[in-house]
């Protein structure tokens, strides 16, 4: 596997664009995504039962017709909570970029992302379609456009292209995202869109995103709350002319391995661009009994807001860590815990078997003061583990939420 | 019933005091309660697997003798992840107490607050109790100081008592409580003492207790975090006269009340008091169809960090409160919601049948910028109703928690 440049165009086949169509102020907010030839599509959706109106459109086309051909999606408003009105507008949207595209409404997916309780400007919505089906483009600075009309708070856009070998074949998976905040996804975070060009079965397309999801998107949280829009989309065009992947065999496991290295990717980096986050904080818990027991007590961990306030004051409260395991639901013997902190700058074990090694906390401050840190839990009880991606708890999250919609 | 003034001594009976010991920097940091006649005793604590020592402590006295005559507590220092030596401090703090006492080891309960995972400082406790003995007292200032030792980053000290006639003889309950950070009790809340002249078999006393944390304590969030230490003991000890409670008849209903008042008025005013808190944020969610979910409902709207940073920013966003409660797990229709804000300032109908009502923004930030706001939720599924209380995400809450330990 090769790590290349670009996103969602990376693929062959797949153009895309990013625009400032008005809906934001001064800033671009509405993107499109294009695959010469009808895709086979698989996606992953949010849990929350209150679910945003794309979100039902995309399950409609996803779950019944599993085909797609171009994705329109918008930042700015969310279009949740909008009735029956909201979910016209999906129609609507896909109906308008399918007759300029020449292709049916039901192949057009949509994704917003914004505020909720807020109607889509469909004028705007209509007028920006217009405008980017003209310029849709298959080089990788269109595909960079459309990674930064995704945005909302996110500070940095979010791509990642990689290529593979099979059956003689160059095979490329590309993806962007979007995070920040109300991310915690159960099924999927928040907005991320993967193309490739490999041809795949449906079936095994779906089944791949689905297995790779609970370990990638699933296992990043940056504030506890699981959206309404959270949308993962993964489209397959065929294009790269490999022998086609029907069944699980060795090509089947290089394409899921490329897909989950694009997937750790973009769900780290949202973790690491979380609202105020001045660190990507990385949890490991080893030794676990199952792999089941290693998620909740990780995902306990790294959503634990006095955690992730110390994280953020460098301070190493591994009381707090401790804290945050024994109510997670998880059975363990807290008295025989080890836990390591880690980073570029050094590792160091702060307790074992549940008690205090007097480490030097001036040591561990330093490990804690780099911008990716990483806490390990060893419960000593098994082989199984997991990795879960979080982020420290700053001021600036608190003023980003305090008046976002001003 | 009656509310009268003073807490923990208010029932006949029973002494405190608290002192500054030095466990921290020139601030009350240890507190006594004492009965001059032995008491029923009654409690409930964190069901955090990672539990402190006095918990430990404290769950083998409640749990099989039933009956207590002293508490010694500290904050600082919270005794938890201390192992087997932190156990061994809790039996040799009950033992000192106990020998100056004139009573047994096992009438003296323990309870701590503070850093997780230091030792007690022994030579500090040990000197400490010998401090206070002499000095408790059965005054309303006496109860006030003791009330004062175990706050940690509480801003107010907690105390309240009230009155109630049972077969003709004059009842007194009253309480103090510290909260402000890791609270998101689960059983009980961190530190809450509650006193009694009431003569109730211990059966009764643990029943009405336990039955009552489930609407009060365990309604309240700051952070989402269940503490190690959560304890909630309730002590009686006869000396009203009143005819024994032994069943429950009217005078069990009327303690009960009592009590309810009681544990209510101390779990809203930690609510209102947690780390960097400018509100006491009340939810309701009415129309439930059962109890439970109105309670799941109404805890996953008070715990979500987006929820409370809009209500810092006096921002009426909605949709955050509507996803909080579709991620809950409780199962609802999004499109039959109704939500009110309430406070000193007004009532206004935000949403109705789950979209916007085009209420007035800023009538709503009105409303929203009291000192004690509501939000009201109506499902329409039924009749059952529950209240949580919790408080908003502020900076100064991130600014505590930081760098706490410093």
């Amino acid at each position: 596997m090769k790590k290349i440049e670009g996103g969602v165009t990376a693929a062959r086949g797949f153009r895309a664009i990013g625009i400032a169509a008005g809906i934001k102020k001064d800033k671009k907010d509405m993107a499109m995504l294009y695959s010469q030839v009808p895709c086979r599509a698989a996606g992953t959706f949010t849990t929350n039962i209150v679910k945003a109106a794309p979100v039902k459109w995309d399950q409609e086309i996803v779950y019944h017709q599993k085909t797609a051909q171009a994705v329109v999606m918008n930042s700015g408003v969310a279009n949740a909570c909008t009735g029956a009105e909201g979910y016209g507008y999906c129609l609507e949207t896909a109906k308008t970029a399918a007759d300029l595209l020449g292709i049916q409404a039901n192949q057009v997916l949509t994704a917003s992302t914004g505020v909720i309780g807020r109607q889509l400007p469909m004028d705007l919505i209509r007028q920006g379609i217009s405008t980017m089906v003209p310029l849709l483009s298959d080089t990788a600075a269109a595909g960079t456009l459309a990674a930064e009309a995704i945005m909302t708070t996110d500070t940095v856009k979010k791509e990642i292209a990689v290529s593979v070998e099979l059956g003689g074949k160059t095979v490329t998976i590309g993806g962007m995202s979007k995070g920040a905040g109300m991310i915690h996804p159960n099924m999927c975070t928040m907005l991320a869109f993967v193309t490739t060009d490999a041809a795949i079965s449906q079936e095994l397309l779906q089944r791949a995103l689905s297995a790779d999801v609970k370990d990638t998107y699933n296992m990043i949280s940056v504030d506890g709350d699981t959206s309404t829009n959270d949308t993962c989309l993964l489209l397959a065009n065929g294009l790269a002319g490999n022998p086609e992947i029907t069944e699980e065999n060795e090509d089947y496991r290089t394409f899921a391995a490329a897909l989950n290295y694009v997937n750790t990717w973009l769900a780290k980096h949202m973790a690491a661009d979380g609202e105020g986050a001045t660190a990507l904080f990385e949890v490991k818990v080893v030794g676990a009994k199952s792999k089941e027991q290693a998620v909740t007590l990780s995902k306990s961990i790294v959503t634990s807001s006095l955690v992730k306030a110390a994280i953020y004051g460098h301070d190493a409260n591994w009381g707090r860590i401790l804290c945050a395991m024994g109510y997670s639901g998880a059975k363990f013997d807290p008295e025989q815990v080890d836990l390591y902190f880690e980073s570029r700058a050094g590792r160091i074990k702060i307790i074992e078997n549940g008690v205090d090694t007097g480490y030097s906390e001036e040591e561990a401050t330093k490990i804690l003061s780099e911008k990716e840190v990483t806490a390990i839990a060893d419960v000593k009880m098994g082989e199984a583990a997991a990795t879960a991606w979080g982020c420290d708890l700053t001021h600036e999250y608190v003023s980003i939420n305090a008046d976002y919609r001003s």
